[in-house]
């Protein structure tokens, strides 16, 4: 006995593959593609989708954030639906799969759907969004945040990397109200919406080295990001100035990362999810010497957990470690400003169904934590119950090396079909 | 009763004075004095020496190296004496007192012992170099090598970083020997140098901070250096890759230099002379981004210490720290070339000789190991007993930032003068 999930067949993964390779030709840089968020390339990509979803027999619109949405025919204005989807931007030189494998699948449920004759429980809107990818304005989930109300006025006024217009300015130039958005009105009626549903690849290598194609998530980490923490000791000859008199920012940001390190790891063998990364560490190469002992050095931080608590004891506990060696070692720490993002835990009731829906199809349910942020946290933080699904992908993304195979795209489909199938409990 | 050295009195002060304010006029930078080693400027400076040498009565001539030496009258062709001196280049932007100290001090000696009639027991030949410092065409310690032929063939090829033309070619223009300079022949008949004398800046701390003028140097620390060591571990996203599945770079450089830093501290708490200084770290500025796990940084890495045995000993913690690190890290550490620079230790009866000096001025002699390199290392290694004096000196060297009183040089030169009037014990 075949489950409705199954319906997604060898011909939606065909008609999956031409649309990724139809869309990478459109968006090619010099590696990967580029895709940039608010731009009229991102407008001729939702205008490519909304054909290919009528071809299949489905209703396209636009929304009042001007995102792409698709449904079953008559079932654009049902009271209540199920939200599924991500977003089709992308980093610059990125790779072809993050963000729109979600908008695919979310096609691919929809195609087989229509075509099988499926009876859904509830009625499914399919999103394809704009503008999720920080590297254009600096801001991220900007769909999200504009459909949920929850841009803030200094997200609203960052200036575009290349133009130095403001997101604002962008926004309006598509035609997105302004009036609600600035007064942090929601411009989708949340009340309609009875669940998020998204699929992604899986942004690390956990899929790739346990050998399955897809798992839930069950919820994305929080994180306390310090783009520039510097460290400011006292220049000095390397060879003449004795330990004793030294006051070596270097010095003091090693024993400050190997502190937090071995913090990091006693956290995680007791069962406590986090990571931590500095990603960028730097002397000034304009007076950094091999033999000066420098002034100063800077680094980032990236703290995440999907524990709100996790992360506000790494956040006390950063603070006592640079105050004991601030004073052990006689420099001085000044972080900048702190960026927080709040964890988002997926919806109980999602995640339970969604491993119903793994059992149903023959898989053993892997859940596991998401790294990255995305737009399902946003609509978790603003009360929409959501729900992910994580595919296989190799080698990481945001890099032309992202590495996702149809058949687990198709297996991840299938798992949120299965779901979408299944009535509420 | 006065003792000798003290015949150096305000007029020579006053003298020397003059003579850093004319020098340090013509060779300006937009910060602190650039006298490039081997340029016209350089010359310049040594005319001008040559010209207020015999103003007080001395000779002055080239020697084969094409440096300045000063006498007093009748003692060019001594068969033995001291060699006195330091040298007259500065790093660019650099400090007016960074060698220059010790050749004015030679030549406040020679100035009061021709003044009071002073018989020295042995001839004083003080000597200005040329071409000390390594920022003008990487190798360091030019006319002291090419005066005892240990100029190697790899140096005298460096290029200029100015005008890419070779140091031999800039040596040879000058007018010094290429034959004997390429064949590692020394250019000054050794036989005839007695001991070899110099006075420098301190350039570290530690007089400044002990309110002390001046010291007696032990020896001068050698090194073991590594310009750009690199980890390279795996790149990934900072939030999605578990920490057991990281091949992190940063985190193993922070280990690694928080290891050496312990085994350093139980060093010098049980007594071992050692400094170590990563001045120079980062990741690439290309690629790296607070969200991103680097694939890479580099540091570099400068170890000094008065004690071979401590050198080679932290070569070889060294190594095992980055096998051990490399294993459980999994990151791989490229060194790169080892630069190694041999300590070099003044000569004991000189040591005991300047200490007396300071004794019989009523000073009590503290002795300190130099942390920087100096040309009496150069002349200690060939076999000439060599000594040091320090000066204090606030701010350290090679930086504008230089500050040296004239009354603590008048000290330097004080404890000079008495060592060299006391006959050899």
């Amino acid at each position: 006995m075949t489950v409705p999930g199954a319906a997604i067949n060898g011909d939606d993964a065909a008609w999956a593959a031409d649309l990724f390779d139809q869309i990478a030709a459109m968006s090619p840089d010099t590696a990967g593609v580029s895709r940039p968020a608010l731009s009229a390339l991102e407008t001729r990509v939702l205008d490519f989708l909304d054909d290919r979803a009528r071809e299949c027999g489905l209703e396209a619109w636009r929304d009042r954030g001007e995102n792409s949405v698709y449904a079953l025919p008559g079932q654009k204005d049902a009271p209540r639906y199920v939200l599924t989807g991500s977003h089709v931007d992308s980093v610059p030189q990125g790779g072809n799969f993050d963000g729109l494998a979600g908008v695919v699948a979310s096609l691919m449920c929809l195609r087989a759907a229509a075509r099988e004759g499926l009876a859904l429980p509830l009625p499914v809107h399919a999103i394809a969004m704009r503008a999720e990818e920080s590297a254009w304005f600096g801001p991220c989930y900007i769909a999200s945040k504009v459909l949920t109300g929850s841009l803030a006025a200094d997200e609203a006024a960052a200036l575009h990397k290349g133009d130095g217009r403001s997101l604002l300015e962008h926004l309006s130039g598509l035609g997105v109200p302004s009036g609600p958005l600035t007064g942090g009105q929601p411009l989708a009626d949340l009340s309609r919406i009875a669940g998020y549903l998204e699929l992604h690849i899986e942004q690390g290598p956990l899929l790739a080295e346990r050998g399955l194609p897809a798992a839930v998530v069950s919820g994305i980490r929080g994180n306390l990001r310090f783009r520039n923490i510097r460290v400011t000791g006292e220049a000095g000859h390397s060879g003449a100035v004795p330990r004793a008199y030294r006051r070596d920012p270097v010095m003091a940001m090693a024993d400050l990362l190997n502190r937090l390190d071995e913090s990091w790891s006693t956290i995680v063998q007791t069962g406590g999810d986090l990571v931590v990364t500095a990603g960028m560490v730097g002397t000034d190469p304009a007076s950094h010497a091999m033999s000066r002992i420098p002034d100063q050095v800077g680094f980032s931080l990236d703290i995440r957990s999907q524990d709100r608590q996790t992360l506000s004891g790494m956040r006390d506990l950063l603070e006592t470690e640079m105050e004991d060696i601030a004073a052990r070692r006689k420099v001085s720490f000044a972080t900048g400003p702190a960026i927080h993002t709040a964890p988002a835990l997926m919806a109980p009731q999602i995640i339970a169904g969604l491993q119903n829906a793994m059992h149903a199809l023959g898989m053993e349910p892997l859940t596991m934590p998401s790294g990255g942020g995305h737009d399902a946290a946003v609509f978790a933080n603003a009360g929409v119950p959501a729900g992910m699904v994580f595919v296989r992908n190799r080698n990481g993304s945001h890099n032309p090396d992202e590495a996702m195979e149809i058949d687990d795209l198709v297996v991840g489909a299938r798992i949120m079909l299965q779901y979408l199938m299944t009535p509420a409990q």
